[in-house]
């Protein structure tokens, strides 16, 4: 078991670390880049890379979602995004890419998001996904789930994304009819993802409402303030190598079923996906990253969906001078910068290579190091 | 029991934990806002929210601490401060507010400072305090509560609260008959706080003078210089962690008194609340953040009681551009910035739903987390 | 054994520990400066101070690889850089040493080393530096070894320096019939460097090929991205200590063969390289310090071989606006500057004297100190 | 015993703790400032602070001497500095504390420095010193302490301090016959201080020559380059505690002959002092905080001895834009910042009271706490 720590006389408080403390280590072997594969199938549905966008409106368009798919990663948009609260949001979200003063940016934002969800738009944008091609996935809030859910289900989509910041398989509520996880993904013929969580024990319990994925960690990055404001702060690599040990023992207890993780946070470059693939994650969400893309829907900026809150946003709101390239040059290269945000997935299929490593479940035992002294 | 450092041969040193390296951990449940309380109550005295404030001139003055008692906390006036010192302080408190270069502020509050505490001012304070109909709580030094403490019950006070930086059950004094607390409470008949303290020792010591509550803490913020001057530091979790196990050994010691413990330092945002009460504390005394409500009489200006000392000025001075927003903004927002400085017991609430606890008691027992490697 | 961290459930990672983390602890002892030797003899081959070059354009031209070979150093040669793809690199050079622009340096990068290598220019060089009388050593990557080592080794060298960025001497291909290191090394009669290599099993199989030194870690530097690109980070306190034990191990397996162990990554000053000795290495690879000389090839610019790679680059472009000293200077002083960049092996030669050390081997005993928190 | 740290397999490091990584823990009684004493008596000389100068000319002329010994401190002029060497060197420290050049201020120590030393002014400035009426310390360095100690001693000197970065109770030298620390102090009669010294081992043996005082530490500050150049880094808490414990044993082996340890490094506040005497020290040596002062000769300039070394200085060069205050306001207030660099010893002072000691032997005693992530 794991070694915990006693912060004060009889109060233990878990280790955790976080994906910038760790690093692969190359096993004794290596291997040419192009016998590795990145490959991940998710319920019956293939891709070419282990990529789903986060639902934010910063990087998910109805277009985006498309061009992601045809990519070979998963696009996921939000059926409570603006796409679904407005009929063109072009011009609001121009207006956004273009704010530069962070405290009126939250302000515009929850101002924005004060219109309400229209369900005919959630149907005009599914079908719209669909058009292209691709795999059609959307996701839902848990608190709006049972509203909105028979609407995203009746336009036809492949993967229901059911996220919030913080979800549990036992959500408990005086007022209303809570949503009972379990009873409602077992009424649906359909893969369902649901998160995010960050720990063993939600984790399992996660898995045992019959879900075919699980989001593990709440989309933190340098924009994200959940750690100031609610003092939840998610260290991925622990988060992820605990909810691989649940995704163990659930295989174990159901005698087969493989739910599949996504790393959802502390998600910047191509070492970081490495690092959260190699912790044991099965795919990654990708948000920041990707609204930096020319097929960007807001154009560089990027906020989280918590950022728009209308009592306590926790997400600060960042604007990007210009896109850093393609989506395709993001996820594919050539990069013609150092810093790791272009080639995304050549530069995970490069360190599986030195590491010696052929495909995504064997890199999950990749060889890692943290650093002594902090 | 917990384990210690070498440091050096046979030199021994404890481990301690600041609240920004603990991070909540949600457990397997989630709920709805609405059902989560955070009322607190101390002695007869009922509070909306376990905020204490801290009696410094920066942030209390009668009609501010009206204010907060009206919003459900407790202000506390210092009967050492400006408005015991001057008929009317609203002239000084401008001046400093207007104040800029730090080091001639330590000069100008050393001057202002060294005016003499009147009696028939305490009174006046007291008077304008209870008027308000809130409850009545004051701040004397150890070191003048012998000759300041019965001007101050003779006004009329609900609680009495005896604070210096460190406080201890037994001081001893070569020159003067010191404070022997533990009589000194025995004779009052009403609820005293006492502190501040910052281990598990001398916490046992203080709840066993009778005080109702116990400061843990040296009200330490970025302001602070307590560790560069006395080469004194708290970390907060820890001390708090160690008050808390003296709160249940006196618990058991006594048969069932539960002294409260009000954590009064390294609190800035609502994640830093929902921490220190995650960690044990039963309420929290909160200085600079209602400095930067409107209400707040040095308008923006913030001071510890510490920087003015005559010889030894332990403590920056720092001046805000403007206000915040209003107490009450403070306190429940909304919030219309994403730092956790607005909406603190909104914060604090969703944090405790996010976790899975329904009130602060049971919240004590949240599950922590602490970074691996610094 | 060494104590591993269990990251999460089931999931352990190794500590690691960087050059920074460490420092010297003198003995009981101290020495004259002038009884201490820094003495290095690789196979038959003697030298002044135990520097080998980083065979970058950067630090190493035909020139100034004989200058190093004069000063005692072992100078090395890239047999893929710009010196075999052009027949006049020095407006190349000229073109780079001005750059400011850190974007447009990688995409030129890219450009200038699109040009292919010619053999012709291989042989050319290496009569160049045999000329000037001194050991001659030349690198080829594992990839182009096959291809290219003919033409290395008949015109003519003393040593060969087999160096990628990880090295296995086990690398698996589907394509290519891939380098077996062990029968290429067994047919040559001249000794062989090979690496880079980050940990005990890699360090040990590549001893087991027949190589005369092992390259410890990946040249990492401030410049170096591979973190950020690949999740790779080599803590080389670690790397080296690691190492060492391989080295004795397999000291002790082949009954006597000896493998020096050739250090690169995080070495800036005189401080770094007594460190990375009194780790354990044997010798250090020096690039970025040596590219600060009035004698390198670019005046001052410096970038990794890894930096130019045409779709993933892993490494930042820096220039410098001056020269730091002759590197006659940079080696052995006199130094004008206090930060350990002058003087590097004077500095050294003091470290082992007020340590109380003689020679290199004793010297890979010193006490080692590290920093307890952080 | 001390747990070790495997830093790669079979290589172990001590883990070391920085003054800034500990703080005081206050026990559970206080004390008035008014009954706690600060004197410290060395031999037969008793001073009201326990405060050595650092021989640097930075601080310490013939007349700084004078003035910090009538203040209750210990001056130290250094033998082989600008005082010795010029028979008015007051020029020369304008013209230094006038620079602003860092890379040209240390080119110009390095002139200035290779000016021969000339006994005669060695003798001269110390009856400079003896006719102010305090205790006379100079310093000489182990390499010339056979030239300059009969000097030096025939000037008639109360104590001697023979002090370099390292200094051990064994120099080895193959060309001069070496300093014989033991038989040199065994035929004085006046007390010696000697170091410094980073190590139990090394202080036992300074102890075992006779000294009366062993100086631990390098004399680091944030100006000192002993890590970046030589990789030397001295985490002074350790090495205070350590040495503490070769004290503690030399006082068995020796059936009570107390030497003591006057602590040199990471000594900027009146916390730094007050944490450094809490891990055990005797006395601290100020360098950098006595620059500061009015009397300073360099006027606020601070260099190292090191710093000047013709071949490897090892210290960087600052300047202050004016001085801080009195020397007797620096040691004894009153302060007008709350930034611990005045009313040095008024700040040890209140720190012994809150945490309850009386004296000095008793605070060796006092709790330490540490923080516990970096």
């Amino acid at each position: 078991m794991r070694e915990d720590v006693e912060i004060g006389l009889g109060r233990m408080a878990q280790r955790g670390y976080h994906l910038a403390d760790v690093a692969l280590v190359p096993s004794r072997r290596t291997r040419d880049v192009d016998d590795v594969s990145t490959g991940w199938q998710l319920d019956a549905y293939q891709f070419r890379v282990p990529c789903v966008a986060h639902p934010s409106d910063a990087t998910m368009s109805p277009a985006s979602a498309v061009t992601l798919g045809r990519l070979g990663g998963l696009g996921v948009l939000n059926a409570e995004g603006l796409w679904t609260r407005y009929e063109d949001p072009s011009k609001l979200l121009a207006e956004l890419a273009s704010l530069d003063d962070e405290a009126s940016a939250t302000r515009r934002l929850q101002e924005i998001y004060a219109e309400p969800i229209l369900p005919e738009l959630i149907v005009e944008r599914i079908r719209q996904i669909r058009e292209g091609g691709v795999t059609v996935a959307v996701r839902v809030s848990p608190q709006h789930t049972l509203k909105l859910a028979p609407v995203v289900l009746d336009a036809g989509v492949d993967i229901l994304v059911i996220q919030g910041t913080i979800v549990s398989a036992e959500h408990v509520s005086t007022a209303d009819e809570p949503l009972n996880l379990k009873e409602f993904i077992a009424d649906l013929d359909l893969p369902v993802i649901v998160g995010g969580c960050t720990n063993y024990q939600t984790a399992l319990h996660l898995m045992r409402t019959g879900a075919a994925g699980v989001i593990v960690g709440i989309g933190a990055d340098e924009w994200s303030t959940s750690d100031t404001v609610l003092g939840i702060r998610v260290p991925m690599a622990t988060a992820i190598a605990d909810a691989a040990a649940a995704r163990r023992d659930h295989l174990d207890e159901t005698g087969g079923r493989y739910v599949h993780l996504i790393a959802d946070g502390d998600l910047q470059t191509s070492g970081d996906i490495a690092k959260a693939l190699g912790c044991g994650a099965d795919a990654v969400m990708l948000g920041e990253p990707l609204s930096m893309s020319t097929e960007a829907p807001a154009q560089g900026a990027w906020w989280h969906s918590a950022a728009s809150h209308p009592k306590l946003p926790r997400g600060a709101f960042g604007t990007a001078s210009e896109p850093l390239g393609s989506m395709e040059q993001i996820l594919f290269g050539p990069a013609d910068r150092p810093d790791g945000t272009l080639n995304l997935f050549g530069g995970l299929r490069r360190a599986m290579a030195k590491c010696g490593y052929r495909d995504l479940k064997e890199f999950q035992r990749v060889g890692l190091i943290i650093d002594g002294t902090g």
